[in-house]
């Protein structure tokens, strides 16, 4: 019988009591907030628009234990805003996840014949 | 700290060469043909037209290695389809990965903080 390359293809994401609550989306914009220091560019570095991006950031605050990200007003360039330890940590969380995952995935792949 | 519940989601599918092969939409679809012996019921017990499921079907015969169902023409009740070997490993292959996954996941779920 041929031989057929198939993958194991994975979409993961975690869930609040009231429903999805992070999946690799918010993750990027939060590493963007992290990258840029601002809602403002994180959003157009993603093609985002800023009011969709600030009610994701407005959402996770309000769901998470701790809030994500922290607002910061005035200064220099205006406003900006920083991830929270919390809103590291929920990056971290997330990849270490999808690491453990695409282990089992990658271990699995070369077995699969259908 | 508060204690919140999080849950860790996940969709899974399978690629083969030229893109997604099997995800748990044609394993259901595989699942009805094989208890319903043909793909007309199959289709209508999942409210999915019959033009759409055959070519589902189509597609997943014309990738696999071997074809997953069997048409077969003429009988008693008109014509009918059955799963191949092939077609059953399909559907076993693609929940003994599913429930892989699951155990990975039901292990790191109660260790999400965020």
């Amino acid at each position: 019988m041929p031989n057929k390359k198939y993958t194991i293809r994975v979409r993961i994401w975690i869930d609040e009591e009231q429903g999805p609550f992070l999946g690799i989306g918010r993750v990027i914009l939060l590493e963007r907030i992290k990258e840029t220091g601002s809602i403002t560019n994180a959003a157009k570095s993603i093609k985002m628009s800023y009011r969709q991006a600030w009610q994701l950031v407005e959402d996770m605050n309000k769901r998470a234990v701790m809030p994500l990200v922290e607002k910061i007003h005035g200064g220099k360039n205006g406003s900006g805003a920083v991830l929270t330890k919390a809103g590291e940590k929920a990056i971290k969380e997330f990849y270490k996840l999808e690491e453990k995952i695409n282990r089992v995935i990658s271990r699995s792949s070369y077995r699969i014949s259908i």
